[in-house]
């Protein structure tokens, strides 16, 4: 980086921590940052400082919210009765996008990984089971990601909402739109076979 | 965008605004924001701000600079007897990175580009002229880029050195380190071969 006035520097610097941003495309944004008015730049930096000032954890389902209670939770129209468990916002943010789904969410923030230290007290399981002990609920769909993390605190919570008597579902796992399935990994042959329904 | 909290989604859009990044990058980047430590996010702002209150351009080159000459012309070891004349300061950091290069520079912030309505007195060249008015040079460099707009610029700047009596190259055109006759285009050939030197 050298030629680069300081300032230019510290900024490449904080740029390229970004997931994904080397320091080629660090020195393009930088510049472009150099080219545009003042205003745009200051808009930039402060909707960073905004989200971190802003953003809190939803206190009914655990989403990213600015309030007490995020957009979802907030939405009256939303069907309380179907819970759909997730284990991260960003797939929560999936599923609204597809426009699909019209009740409401659990965010666990992780899922189970015992190596990493991550086991049901650092995951909102527990809290999962006191909101469906306050109100009952029709179904829990359960959307954890299918890895072995996933899988397994499907299990888990499947269990434990089981055993209260609730009615949990599990997402389809299968050959996504638009795959073959020559493509397809063996354990996604497997699910799309396990989940097979009639026609 | 749907699911997000308000401040996610202005910081998003934001995000979006920059070259190359798009919407799925864009939130990939809030995301990562949001996970990160506040003292990382406030360096992150601090940073884009400063860029846009600090950087000047140098009095001497016209290069991006943090006080009143940039670190090029800052810097005594450099050979004042040489000028490198460059479109932008991208340009100038290409070849510093080179580390090939020790004399100073003199950036246009352009080139000629009628239609655009960039002529002559758009870019710094009646600066360059009165420089080596005021300092005699031993050598002009025109590494303006080897477009239309560059080599027109090129030719000009030459012209009006020339007629001062001053000694003028351009950098070499050709075949990139790398790369293959058979995929060059004809421009290049016919550069790389009126640019051919004896071994």
């Amino acid at each position: 980086m050298s030629g680069y006035a300081l300032p230019i520097k510290r900024l490449i610097q904080e740029l390229s921590r970004l997931p994904g941003i080397g320091e080629k495309t660090a020195s393009r944004l930088a510049t472009h940052i150099l080219r545009v008015p003042e205003e745009d730049a200051r808009r930039l930096a402060e909707s960073i400082l905004d989200v971190k000032r802003k953003i809190r954890i939803c206190s009914a389902c655990f989403n990213l919210a600015e309030g007490d209670l995020c957009e979802v939770c907030n939405d009256a129209s939303r069907d309380r009765g179907i819970i759909c468990v997730v284990e991260e916002p960003d797939s929560l943010i999936a599923l609204e996008e597809s426009g699909e789904y019209r009740g409401v969410y659990h965010v666990l923030h992780g899922a189970l990984s015992p190596l990493d230290g991550i086991g049901p007290e650092q995951l909102r399981i527990r809290e999962l089971m006191e909101r469906v002990a306050v109100h009952p609920v029709e179904e829990v769909i359960v959307a954890t990601n299918p890895s072995v993390a996933g899988e397994t605190t499907a299990l888990l919570i499947s269990k434990l909402l089981k055993e209260r008597g609730i009615k949990v579902s599990r997402i389809a796992l299968g050959i996504p739109m638009g795959g073959d399935l020559k493509y397809a990994d063996r354990m996604t042959l497997a699910k799309c076979l396990e989940f097979r329904r009639g026609v």
